[in-house]
């Protein structure tokens, strides 16, 4: 079924969702918000687009050309359907595609940006997940693992671009390495918690193409709700185009 | 000159330092309190041990043997008067030594528990640092490197043992990316914040030898202060071995 969910920018984004599927998460507007302070963006890309949330809520405050990459088809579909509705076609290309090799069709080393929000757990090959299934895909690495994303990065950035990824905590090892490895040095991070009382459950990262490796600044945690509210913090990076809009609806 | 400090566990334990030299710092009880949980510990070792602050503290929790090792005459000639005056000569023993190559001599693979508070700044071939200055040796990486120390760690550690080290988070990715490749997996992760809205400026990290990559758990920020004063978690800390001691004197 499709819904209709107008909290990016409040109004000035309308965005379709299917309640059968996964639906744009709080993650993906983390993470977009997170690439907000970088002003050199021209040409950015974001793998695994989803129905192209981060794409929507950077085209209120950039006027870069995005490129979203999305392999599954209803998905892809409400992509688009988003990008046309809010009249972005200008601005926002859906690709229909694997995003594994995506950089032999749409150039390599040509981005300042790629952006992803994705799939955050090993395939259990133990376990019964099934593999063609829409919501396994979405958070499974089924169709590519964070040592393809990172090497299909490598490919797309130009030298100094960077890199904007979230992820889990628990996979920091595997990501901090592999970034090294394919030559993009983790410049910045920011850790997410639910409370303030509570672990971390998600990490936002920038790493930059080709800079000398060390100089990580690790930013004060970013927390999500306070009691059963959303932070103020939280209300800002929604509040993109209306900074004086505080509503009692948007609660979690 | 010597001062005498007898903050920890408030009066059980003695400690001399001396003023123009490295002081014990928090720092090392931070360190010293991550391991307290590690209830398996018999037979530990800290390298670079300055005055035992850190064999001191943990003397207070538990009935392991341990070994402090520290390259600098003056700093170990204070951490044996600290050893002889608190009556600890059966549990610690201090050896004046580099700690690089230091499982030949101590014995390899034999420690449950190392841990280090190692010199933070990688040294800056530019700068005019005088490398036998005491304090320099203390806080730059002049006689070894992290991986110096990181190697050595892994020569030391039994098979599941573990590996405690605080240090500066723009260093993480050099951190957990050769943790992992001398084959000690990142674990348990805490963020230092000086107040509650600043940027980390310590990371603790626990490492455990020879086991599976991934499941890294990452704690709650420890924040140290509230205002001017220590936060009710530094005071627990700080606060062994008499839990219902609070004081208007323990000030920043």
């Amino acid at each position: 079924m499709l819904v209709q969910n107008d909290l990016l920018g409040y109004e000035r984004i309308e965005i379709f969702q299917d309640s059968e599927m996964f639906s744009f998460s709080i993650d993906s507007i983390l993470l977009a918000s997170f690439v907000r302070h970088n002003k050199k963006l021209k040409k950015m890309i974001d793998l695994g687009t989803g129905n192209a949330a981060i794409p929507l809520y950077l085209s209120i405050s950039t006027q870069a050309q995005i490129v979203g990459v999305e392999i599954q088809e209803k998905s892809y579909e409400l992509a688009k359907l988003n990008v046309k509705t809010n009249q972005l076609s200008h601005q926002i290309e859906i690709i229909h595609d694997d995003f594994v090799g995506i950089s032999n069709k749409v150039g390599k080393f040509g981005f300042d940006v790629v952006i992803s929000n994705p799939p955050f757990f090993k395939v259990d090959h133990t376990s019964r997940t099934n593999k063609n299934d829409y919501l396994t895909i979405a958070r499974h690495e089924v169709k590519m693992t964070l040592e393809d994303l990172i090497k299909e990065t490598n490919q797309l950035l130009n030298n100094g671009g960077s890199f904007y990824m979230i992820h889990r905590p628990d996979r920091l090892t595997d990501i901090l390495s592999l970034l090294r490895e394919y030559n993009l040095e983790p410049k910045r991070m920011q850790f997410v918690l639910p409370r303030r009382n509570t672990n971390p459950n998600h990490v936002l990262i920038e790493a930059v193409k080709g800079r000398q490796p060390g100089g990580l600044v690790v930013l004060k945690p970013l927390i999500v709700y306070n009691k059963d509210r959303w932070t103020k913090a939280i209300l800002d990076i929604y509040n993109i185009g209306r900074d004086s809009y505080v509503t009692e609806s948007i609660k979690p």
